[in-house]
């Protein structure tokens, strides 16, 4: 079993972080995010020089029933045809997994394509899609617990490979509608102010979609004061499987970076489920998706990277990984002003 | 002798990067900034397919007699100091420079420094820094000439040495003085609203700085209409060699990535003398000095990376560069949607 609440982090290992830090022959705090990435590891891996050498990443795919509503501007098939070209390594992650020397896998946790023989793919399917969230709930009770346990059975796996840093990615034709859902009920918002173009909706689309958020939003209304009911009615299998990875990395003590607007809800709704859990989670980055800024905010996240990328898949987590790995070489390599015969004023 | 104009950018081979990127497996878009990038580099490197193999860094370092004035939080030997530790590996640029497999080396274009034998320095003086920019100009027309032709002889070494990328950085106490300066006078802006910290000053001190550099505008006004008399009155030794190094980098067609807010004034500098020149330059990161998002405007420019750095050296270049090379690694390693038999709506 898991324990009930996050790890605690390390603040012996942060205070000597902050004080190697003060002696780098820089003046102080001239390296600003990259100081504090750095000292926020350390306290999170236990020690004063903290690395990251093997990243893991998860990327969750799974189908939608909201897509019945139009919300989508591309066809649900591109669901199961990305999963073959995630595996195949063509896929914008796939490419940044090579870059990053991180060790890729594809979990289906409840698309529509078949299971086959497709290399880095894990089949856990909750079932062939979710159901419609704006006509009912779009999980059942166990259909949610399995997608958890298949986040927690990932972070469980890149322990067991000795990984020192999780990146959950996510892919679903109609997930940016769910997210911007989970979004307006955790937050008290409304959807034509958290609502996006998602793959490409133009601006006529965007109102559609936020008309079926509406509608969901009342349909559910009577249970959103229950972030599990929240998770479970509005959510999607590749995103209660990020939320169960989010709470297992607090859990275990394994530092995770969350992506864009999808991966930013299910952290969401994982702080909601375990308060504190986001004290082990970076953020890669800001998404163009008008509900990820207010999801970040929500968060107290300052993500590392800003430039307009809305993809998915982990891709913006992952671009964070070369900044995240030069805070640690920064800290773990420079020399101190003792060192290095530099007067500090 | 260089041709008097920045060399053209390859509109072939930007259409055809452009055609790629449209075929990518990923909505129109989606990797925003980093498709930018890679179109850029394509149309500089005329090829369908950029990539970056080889950084060259450069850093400048040089004295300032404007330090006479109580501009900086650290004694002016500091600038001779950090040379060694340039030299000796232990500075954030040393570090960076490894982490990205750049070639490293430090110009020594005026320090007070007496030359010796230090591993990776290039001893190139234009004299034992500046004259006080706050009672006469900064340069001589010698002095000048010296430092800009020491910034074009480190992109011709880059360039002898095969390196398909320059990054210019700058160590100097007294250096945001200039830099504000300089600003102040491009820009017609006040040096109340031009003036920041640099390596520590409190609000007093900011202050005292804007008085400094507001009664060197006045001193030097007759001759500020002119680019070259701003650059020779208000400059530095290393910010005027960054000029002349992104001056060589836009006539050789080898692409640059702009610092922060000293290497940025250069930029400027150089754009105003050879108008065109910023088409060679990608720009790294967005510094907290004041001054910097008014040059960066003033550019039309749009850094990679805002993470409140404000440290030289390069050092926010340096970090930018494994976003140019996963932006490279993108464009050509992810499927088209005909190879990956994914449909595009």
């Amino acid at each position: 079993m898991n324990p009930a609440q996050p790890k605690m982090l390390d603040e012996q290992a942060r205070a000597a972080a902050l004080a190697r830090q003060a002696r780098l022959t820089k003046p102080a705090g001239a390296l600003a995010r990259l100081e504090e990435v750095a000292v926020e590891l350390a306290a999170m891996q236990g020690r004063e020089r903290p690395r990251i050498e093997r990243p893991w990443i998860s990327v969750f795919a799974a189908d939608h029933g909201v897509v019945a509503e139009g919300v989508s501007a591309y066809p649900q098939a591109v669901t199961g045809q990305m999963i073959g070209n995630f595996a195949h390594g063509g896929a914008a992650i796939s490419v940044l997994a090579r870059e990053i020397g991180a060790q890729l896998e594809v979990v289906d946790v409840g698309s529509l394509l078949d299971p086959r023989d497709l290399p880095g793919v894990v089949w856990a399917k909750a079932g062939p899609g979710t159901a419609n969230l704006a006509t009912g709930p779009a999980m059942t009770e166990a259909q949610l617990d399995h997608a958890l346990k298949v986040g927690r059975q990932a972070v469980e796996r890149a322990l067991a490979a000795e990984c020192d840093l999780f990146i959950g990615g996510e892919m679903g034709i109609g997930n940016t509608t769910a997210a911007s859902a989970l979004a307006c009920a955790l937050l008290g918002e409304d959807p034509a102010s958290l609502s996006g173009p998602g793959t490409g909706l133009d601006t006529a689309g965007i109102a559609h979609k936020a008309g079926v958020i509406r509608r969901a939003l009342a349909l559910h209304a009577p249970a959103l004061d229950s972030p599990h009911e929240v998770l479970r009615r509005l959510g999607g299998f590749e995103i209660a499987a990020l939320a169960g990875a989010y709470m297992t990395c607090a859990r275990r003590g394994l530092p995770a970076v969350i992506d864009g607007v999808i991966s930013t809800a299910a952290a969401l709704c994982a702080e909601r489920l375990l308060p504190g859990a986001k004290a082990w989670w970076l953020f890669g980055h800001r998404s163009s998706e008008p509900a990820h800024a207010r999801l970040l905010a929500a968060l107290d996240a300052r993500p590392l990277l800003d430039l307009g990328l809305r993809l998915g898949e982990g891709s913006g987590a992952a671009a964070a990984i070369p900044l995240i790995k030069l805070a640690c070489a920064l800290h773990n390599g420079m020399a101190t002003f003792d060192e290095a015969g530099v007067e500090d004023r």
